[in-house]
């Protein structure tokens, strides 16, 4: 059996050639092999001398490195007697390292698992390498157009000189400048009449589904998901245990009446009127009435998702669904992760009043107000009138793009695929020869390196034909030509084109 | 009854004072008018000589107001029969506003709601109008002594152009360069050995409690908190359905053997080995043995939450939990709110391998990662030293800071006070005679403006004897006699304190 030195010795292994000292990475082995409990407390190390022999080290490397170790309590140094391990190291026998069993979690942690490869397929774009010259990913906006100047000024503005407003604790319900700065903007631009106090700011969208999930919704009760609809909100719903009743999309949006029809008393119903995720249409103003309706007679709930609803291209806006309600039960939550990028993590969630407190405790449980330097630089961009002038050029911007990449599209790929453009939004619906499968499509074009969203990723019944999301808003009209011709390329090599 | 024209004449109240042009609050009140359902569909305005005569404005403002209101569809203008509200506006009768009744909120929801009030006063910093003179708040730093201009430096530096990396969707487990840094830190400074793919970025320690408990227990599961302990924490358990157990502190940190005594099979503890939170004592090497050998056992958790372990004056540091663990069964959560600033809203966890995937799932369906620009700004402030000297520099600052509030307490207050001084951290404990009631102090003296905490507060059982929680971090020590004045003459004007 080894001796403790042997093990020791036998432990170490000297990097010469390492930018780090060899007293450090001594220092750094013999620390770790006290804390693996490796060198259990009371053993004697070997005199410096022999170290420096057996490790080929000069004593000066070896005592700055047994210096530290000593100040830090690992070793003891009794005069005369040597340098042992600190005695607290001693440690109770079986230290062994256990093989490794599965751990145990939660049955939330176990279902969210379940739903994870939906989840990532759906959500996760940064392993979607959506840097490649052919990415066709939806809700990639022209980073390349962002305002980046007047975001920098605004920045240091504020980052002049520490302030305790500035750097301490935040407003649990977000800064008081942007939510009056998001108020009014509602108001403009989408009918919506509030007051600052029934906005609260939140890091995005999908921490606010999942807040009002908590704040309104019961394990198993049934909530209406348009169907296709939202990936990422979906699975917070079915995380928190409700069961999700889909509803489908016709011309007018959501259908109400289907939605009736299979399970009239959901306790919510999640819709994008203004946009419907994915497939664009708008939901009719008859429509709109219907859900409000259905809400109102019975104390239901309705989360309207307003994303993207800034950048509408052809037919009317309509007011929100929250400006058209008299009842409180419409909450409304947008979003700057589109209209400005999503690495901002900014969102904001307006609620009924009644709902702002309760709302704001399960805020303060979960998590705070986001970073107060964005939230009063975002302020400052909204009330100096940079954001109105940088969403118009964005929906220039995208709304040519668009029109050139539909023409590209059918001139080149018209014969395989039949190009919807939208109303509003940041992509269009290639729909696919009703023979093809869109998830197998979509897969093997990414193995071609193009990437774009199956439809059917955003479906929970089959009842549409196959087809492809195709992100428009990042691709401006120089590329479009060469990914259009990748993309017809991929096709071809697929079998799905003739050549 | 009113004609629908006499309606809207009676709901429009025009400023002429206003810095809104009359066309616009005209355009805005008919808009809202017709929202509200107030005026209906179909029903025909009076004409504008008889608006411009009755609300007495030019007919331009008027035909502005009524184009722009056309144009967005709210009104139609029927050739020579005048101009009618569309018809889209006709709502289904009983638009009457009902009267409100409490919202339906979910079970959570509720029992979050009870857990409020002690909520915000353990947690609502923003309440607490912190910038009296006479703040003690704990966890209240030295913002004027953070290095501004540094961090300015890396914002620019980042602002600098619009990138897809900076601007995209960040990487969800957070940014590798900042779990690089934080993985190097952790191993200089706490002896934990872990690779950057084992360490998330969060919002905050608040944030990774709640998904560690969505990750770890299920409702209704025991579990070990410290008594007196974190509240935020707590509440996070709590509303999560757990039952907790509370563990005593004495003079080694939390008492292992009474929480076995107690409840051995509690699936999880919580603890803040490095400086118990609010008491700070540090967590003797033997009972660090107990605990994990405690939760090795039997497949258990540990959540280390070690806030504050940077800020020790005296004492040595002991390595973290989770460099002496061997079984995978620690958990450690990091934070810069207390070492860098609060509203900077980031923090960490470091998982044992097992859980990194599960873990990253939960967050993905509950948030994404923090944004990326103060992600990528933090990591470069650790790469280029200025962290490891801030914390330096704070050190020295905050122990000169409670030295000197140690000895004004004891000099003006030694008679009513028990002064003990913390060996890490940023508050100290102020113990009341045993007869006062220190929450009823902590009241009375806010009431006076004097803002401290009381102990209670953080107690779960009442077997320690009252005292106040006293920042020390925030009081620069020429300031430190006048608060401690302020602080003896409210206590006097209480009667605390002879004359």
């Amino acid at each position: 059996m080894k001796s403790p030195a042997g093990l020791l010795l036998s432990g170490i292994e000297l990097d010469r050639d390492s930018t780090t000292p060899l007293y450090r990475q001594l220092y750094l082995q013999i620390r770790k092999q006290i804390l693996t409990g490796r060198l259990q407390g009371g053993i004697r190390l070997p005199s410096t001398r022999t170290l420096s022999q057996e490790l080929n080290l000069s004593r000066i490397t070896l005592l700055n490195a047994f210096d530290q170790l000593i100040a830090e309590g690992f070793l003891v140094s009794r005069t005369g007697a040597g340098t042992y391990v600190g005695d607290e190291w001693e440690r109770a026998g079986g230290t062994e390292p256990q093989p490794p069993v599965p751990p145990k979690l939660s049955a939330l942690s176990q279902s969210m698992l379940s739903l994870r490869s939906d989840h990532f397929r759906g959500v996760s774009y940064a392993h979607c390498g959506s840097d490649t010259p052919t990415s066709f990913l939806p809700s990639h906006g022209a980073f390349e157009a962002f305002p980046q100047a007047v975001w920098k000024r605004l920045l240091s503005r504020h980052a002049q000189k520490p302030s305790k407003a500035l750097l301490g604790y935040g407003e649990l319900q977000g800064l008081l400048d942007l939510r009056r700065a998001i108020a009014e903007y509602v108001f403009d631009a989408r009918g919506i009449d509030c007051s600052a106090e029934q906005v609260v700011i939140v890091s995005g969208a999908q921490q606010a589904f999942n807040l009002l999930a908590m704040l309104l919704l019961n394990p198993h009760d049934p909530v209406w998901m348009e169907d296709p609809g939202h990936i990422a909100a979906r699975i917070a719903f079915q995380a928190h245990g409700c069961r999700v009743v889909p509803v489908r999309i016709d011309d007018q949006g959501i259908d109400v009446q289907q939605g009736i029809a299979d399970c009239a008393d959901a306790r919510l119903a999640f819709t994008t009127p203004s946009r419907q995720h994915p497939l664009g249409v708008t939901l009719s103003h008859s429509r709109r009435l219907e859900l409000i309706d259905w809400a109102a007679s019975h104390e239901r709930w309705i989360i309207e998702d307003d994303c993207d609803s800034e950048l509408r291209y052809s037919g009317r806006q309509l007011p929100a669904l929250y400006a058209m309600d008299q009842t409180d039960r419409v909450i409304y939550v947008g979003t700057f992760s589109k209209v400005l990028f999503p690495s901002l993590r900014l969102g904001y969630v307006i609620l009924p009043k009644p709902l702002v407190e309760p709302f704001c405790t399960i805020r303060a449980v979960m998590d705070r107000s986001p970073p107060t330097l964005l939230q009063a630089v975002t302020a400052d961009f909204m009330c100096e009138g940079h954001f109105i002038g940088h969403i118009r050029r964005m929906r220039v911007l995208y709304q040519a793009r668009q029109q050139c990449l539909v023409d590209t599209l059918k001139r080149e790929l018209g014969g395989l695929l039949r190009i919807a453009p939208v109303e509003a939004g940041m992509h269009l619906i290639a729909w696919l020869p009703p023979h093809l499968d869109d998830q197998l499509v979509a897969r093997q074009l990414a193995e071609q390196g193009v990437h774009t969203y199956a439809l059917s990723d955003y479906c929970l019944q089959r009842y549409l034909p196959p087809a492809l999301l195709i992100g428009f808003a990042g691709t401006p009209q120089v590329e479009a030509p060469a990914k259009v011709r990748a993309l017809a390329q991929a096709l071809r090599a697929l079998g799905h084109l003739k050549p």
